[in-house]
């Protein structure tokens, strides 16, 4: 039985060759910030996305790679100025670009990034594809841009939680999906169907990541309830929230709009949550909209033979569902 | 006899209007930042050029206007970005952006503003368009990292100095133009004119500019001799370099490389090079550039009968000459 690591593993080198023939066109300048933060690896979901869709949907062709390169590039892009924005000393273990490269540097190269993918996409000569890509990166900036604007703020309800995570993460994979069912020319259902599956992904892919902000960091390797220091109030301290007295509210609420915990009452949050299973909680919410990437899935499969590209599909469900790390 | 700046004037409330629809859509909390920006004005010279170009081939639909105010957005989204990097104090003669509403904010306004420029460009579902548009973007962000690179260098010539204007300054121009010709419908001989007319209109325009630099402060409202201050190799510093002797050069080059100018040593250099015209022999080198525009216009408009947009186009070119602030 080929393994889900070992079909995606098997992509990896042409996920690369895409990757570096977008990035040796770069300016000289901005190459190393390029490099660096590409070098830092990670699983490529979202380019994945869109050779397994593309592939789903009957399209072999090797001009697939480019398109899906360029949904790596525009999110690379947004890694690089959050890193400024957040002024994070670290990302995926590894010194932060602008710590390395200075802000300059890193903002540039971003600019450079993002203007990369979005030539790749033109390339196609397919008006669809960079709608896609614009109507995506627009919604990235946007979910930012919120998430960053209710920084510290206490919410009755998930609603802004969940626009900020379709906009910050969701969309980019919902894109990535697009791509790949527009580029084998399917019909309008099914594309609607791919780009459901991935906003639905996305939207899991984002709360197991927010969940796992309260997981002990020898596993995670990041540092616990980074999250309650920084004000973003996603489902585990939601609910988390919701379990507190009034008057413990407001003391919650002060802080967390101060950003003014200590280490202590930081861990006790911590703590809290996991003893209260307000993490696994988040994980269960997670898991409604991995169904509804499922049935998104079902109506994308529908009609068609069973495939490689369908399990495989079907395996970045259960993958996310089931991070630990 | 209706003016040059009666012309220019009549198309504002389109533009206006047109900028106020793409901002609209923007995040809430960027908004501020983008009207910051966009209501300091300018003459909004690239949607004119689109819309100049546009009519000049006979193209008299009103969606020209949004697809002229997304060069803007581009435009204004380098300006944000630039105000961050080069940490100014003032753009325009006002307060910076990012001192204004802070660099996160200042940062994700620019994303923002170059994705509604995008989307706005991809709804029009025509892919010459978009391939423009991502170009003139790379190569804006590749002119600006080169200047940034080659900052506090010497040259033994004005060729980087040209490829720092093309990219930063000239492609984004000459994108207006082109959109211009290609909503016309325009054939490849003309769309090359036009891309001709605004790459060479857009290096004279940063010429010119550069000349103003050692204008008198009173004039330009600017400080004089920036540039000298700040690194930057510009012609009228090429031909003051040039006319040193050998061990002038080197004092000068170590000052340039390190920034270490005073002022008294910037007020030497501003002197110096007015007295001996090395600003005008900037100008009468932009003049060559405005030349080419000149044989461009002829190009674009040949077989086409007098009109009041050639005119206008025609007086761009003077415009850029006659600039003394």
């Amino acid at each position: 039985m080929i393994t889900f690591a070992a079909r995606i593993r098997k992509e990896q080198p042409g996920i690369r060759a895409a990757l570096a023939d977008a990035t040796n066109t770069l300016p000289v300048w901005v190459k190393p910030v390029a490099h660096h933060v590409l070098g830092q690896g990670g699983k490529r979901l979202r380019p994945l996305l869109t050779i397994f869709v593309a592939r789903l949907l009957g399209y072999r062709e090797p001009d697939i790679y480019p398109l899906a390169a360029a949904v790596e590039l525009f999110h690379t892009a947004t890694l690089l100025h959050d890193d400024v924005l957040d002024n994070a000393d670290l990302r995926r273990g590894q010194a932060a670009a602008h710590r390395v490269f200075g802000v300059t540097e890193t903002i540039l190269a971003g600019d450079a990034l993002l203007a990369s993918g979005n030539s790749a996409v033109a390339a196609y000569g397919d008006a669809r594809l960079t709608a896609v890509a614009a109507e995506a990166i627009a919604q990235t900036a946007g979910g930012e841009i919120l998430e960053l604007e209710r920084q510290g703020e206490i919410a009755p309800d998930l609603s802004t939680y969940l626009e900020i995570v379709t906009g910050k993460t969701a969309w980019m994979i919902r894109a990535a999906c697009e791509f790949g069912a527009l580029k084998a020319g399917a019909e309008a259902d099914r594309v609607r169907a791919a780009a459901d599956y991935g906003l639905n992904l996305g939207i899991a892919f984002q709360m197991v990541d927010d969940a796992l902000d309260f997981a002990p960091s020898e596993r995670t390797g990041k540092p616990e309830g980074g999250d309650v220091r920084e004000g973003k109030f996603t489902p585990p301290l939601f609910f988390y929230h919701a379990s507190l007295a009034a008057e413990e509210q407001a003391v919650f609420a002060r802080a967390f709009h101060e950003r003014s915990f200590t280490d202590e009452a930081v861990n006790a949050v911590v703590t809290t949550i996991r003893a209260r299973g307000f993490d696994e909680q988040a994980r269960a919410l997670a898991d409604s909209y991995l169904q509804r990437a499922r049935q998104a899935l079902d109506r994308l499969t529908e009609g068609l033979p069973p495939s490689p590209e369908r399990e495989t599909l079907g395996a970045f469900i259960a993958h996310v569902r089931d991070r630990r790390a």
